[in-house]
């Protein structure tokens, strides 16, 4: 008899995106006049630079001949996307990382759900809360976890940001193995200084821990002295893999373009204590369960450290940057206190009620449609989180339509 | 301490490949003016269809501009392309699937490797031999083995291809949760019947198992007698999970595109018996783990189930069967007992000695590249496999050379 894989039955189902669904139905039905605007979901609007437009087409004829077609490439991305992502986004910023340690793939989500398969199934985890999901999720299918129980699962130490630690979570008590960090966050927007992450990393290196930093939305860093990767912090080499995305930073969530960096240097242990290279042991995963991104879209994505394609993507994280600080604005005006959106997409706002009726207030009122932070972990009760991926004349609007209704 | 997953371990290095490379490389440097012909590797050598070229454009176009642009899309794949394949691949052949039994993914390999993830660890498996690697790699990752002792893992049931039963395997005497089959079939090019097929499904049903059928080559079958998917036999569509992909198809190998079929009657079983819609799981899995397949690409695939997308995906299929027919007809004429290229880009050649002996022979008498049959496991020895992806040109240059050396 098949037998399935039981710890999926430990999952919640997602109601989030479901319930806000139905809910923006039935404003819909009832106000069919007013044109919904939409500030929920971490989706880009401005379409691919030019530069890698131009670069897909070219790529695309490459493929249409005979002479110049791509057939498999490495698992891990061609050399030419490689080696520019380690001289551009690394060694320009004194991280010293090479670019055979860098594994090209199809998402970032990918990569953070799929990592933990290298990793020993009784390990200790500590997530954070709110959180992405996906870190949470593939270690409840992997096992790590217990049941589902007042609304967290047994066997996870949750990694709390709240106002009280000012979004940035303290090293927990309990020792763990494992460590999910998300800077700038997603969804509180909120960013870590490089002391703030030395000490994780001192955490890391004195515990034999593993950092799984996210930095999916690191081009929205505008402050100089905030780190943009782990890498810039010394000793993080050894204890931390690094997780980046064309997605957010030039437009790729539907063209899918990420990558995930594991240094040589960093080491996982068997059960006799004996160190084995992580970055073998994911070379092993990736080749194995993995054939590579399309020719066309990693040509795509080299052509993003182009000079023209720099530019463009400055403009495009310089345009949403613009939005979230018009949100940022509209709510400080009304009395709420918010969070990211200076150095990330997302503003995190307190609502002073509980999520569902900040966002009902929201919806029925103005017919703008946030997330509400529950959807995201317990500590996520009364904050909502805006995205700035949206035109400028919506934002301009949304905020026009919250000053009325909450006035 | 963070510790590793220790089934890691117990994988073998794959030295094949390294083992070949090794090998050209002297032969190249001892004659530096003979052209090596390789016709060792799966990999498409054709440009993509025109029409998937022009599709490809006109889509990067669409992502080009903001009122066409597309972001995150559907995790399981846009309708337009899951309806297409639907009609095309399965309902025009009297196999009731829907469109939302398909998953669209970037490829059969990465679909054959995770979709065991949603299943028990302690599951009995059952696996060919000779046989694709990765069928055996991931269940060895996920710890459903024993070590490797003597040239197997202990705990697989292998299922033996070999010349007494005509290169298709016989059901199991030790019951099996888990089959995996592939036809045509990598590395034999071994076609199955529909009465040969219905035996298999009609043991899964009896045993409450499940068949994981690789559909890879499918597009190679000329003999309409034989069945293209598994859901042509009755009963399949309980007990059959089905992966294919555009590689071998449309020469995809380099564009990333392929799926699965996940029927909504398929199930697994609780631990308490209870039954549960493998779906479900799947697309559980599918969205918590992976996001989607470029919007270009999915729209390339399309156009290879339009009027000119088929005829020339039809013509590159006629193109490398008739590199088969010619490699299957020189190797008869020197002796050779010779399986698949009828209905597969791969020919399966038995040597009258060893897989490594027969290849030196080749390499150093022709020049020419093909892969030991011992590759694939203990059943592949003394055969080696030549694929038939290369140019007409080659191949017959390659036979050429064959006739004069094996004289």
């Amino acid at each position: 008899m098949i037998q399935i894989n039981e710890n999926y039955l430990k999952l919640q189902a997602s109601y989030l995106f479901a319930d806000i669904a139905k809910r923006i139905q039935a404003f819909q039905e009832a106000n069919p006049d007013m044109p919904i605007i939409k500030l929920g979901i971490g989706d880009v609007t401005k379409p691919l630079p030019q530069a890698c437009i131009e670069a897909m087409h070219k790529a695309v004829d490459e493929m249409g001949e005979e002479s110049s077609f791509h057939g498999y490439g490495p698992e891990q991305g061609y050399a030419f996307l490689r080696e520019t992502i380690a001289k551009h986004d690394f060694q320009a910023r004194g991280a010293e990382i090479s670019a055979d340690e860098i594994f090209i793939s199809d998402g970032a989500k990918c990569d953070t759900g799929n990592i933990q398969e290298i990793l020993a199934t009784d390990i200790s985890i500590a997530i954070p809360d709110p959180v992405y999901p996906v870190y949470r999720d593939t270690n409840v299918m992997a096992g790590r976890t217990g049941e589902f129980k007042d609304g967290r699962f047994e066997g996870i130490t949750y990694l709390e940001s709240t106002a009280d630690n000012n979004f940035i979570p303290e090293i927990p008590e309990k020792a763990v193995d494992l460590i999910y960090l998300c800077f700038p966050n997603n969804p509180t927007g909120a960013t870590i200084t490089k002391a703030e992450l030395q000490k994780w990393v001192d955490y890391a290196r004195e515990h034999k821990a593993l950092i799984l930093f996210d930095a999916a939305y690191e081009a929205f860093i505008q402050d100089p002295e905030l780190p943009r990767s782990i890498y810039e912090i010394p000793g993080a080499k050894e204890v931390a893999i690094e997780f980046r995305s064309f997605s957010k930073t030039a437009g790729f969530t539907g063209t899918r373009c990420a990558f995930t960096v594991v240094p040589k240097e960093c080491m996982g242990y068997d059960s006799s204590g004996k160190a084995h290279s992580l970055h073998a042991l994911w070379n092993r995963r990736h080749s194995t369960k993995f054939n590579g991104v399309a020719y066309p879209v990693q040509r795509a994505a080299e052509a993003v450290y182009s000079k023209q394609g720099q530019a463009e993507t400055q403009e495009r994280i310089a345009y949403y940057l613009e939005n979230a600080r018009l949100v940022r604005e509209a709510m400080a005006e009304q009395g709420f206190e918010c969070v990211g959106g200076e150095n990330s997409p997302y503003i995190w706002i307190r609502g002073n009620m509980d999520s569902w009726e900040f966002f009902d207030l929201l919806l029925n009122k103005a017919g703008v449609v946030c997330t509400p932070g529950a959807g995201f972990g317990q500590c996520g009760e009364g904050y909502i989180r805006i995205s700035a991926f949206n035109s400028r004349e919506n934002v301009v609007e949304a905020m026009k339509r919250f000053r009325e209704a909450l006035a």
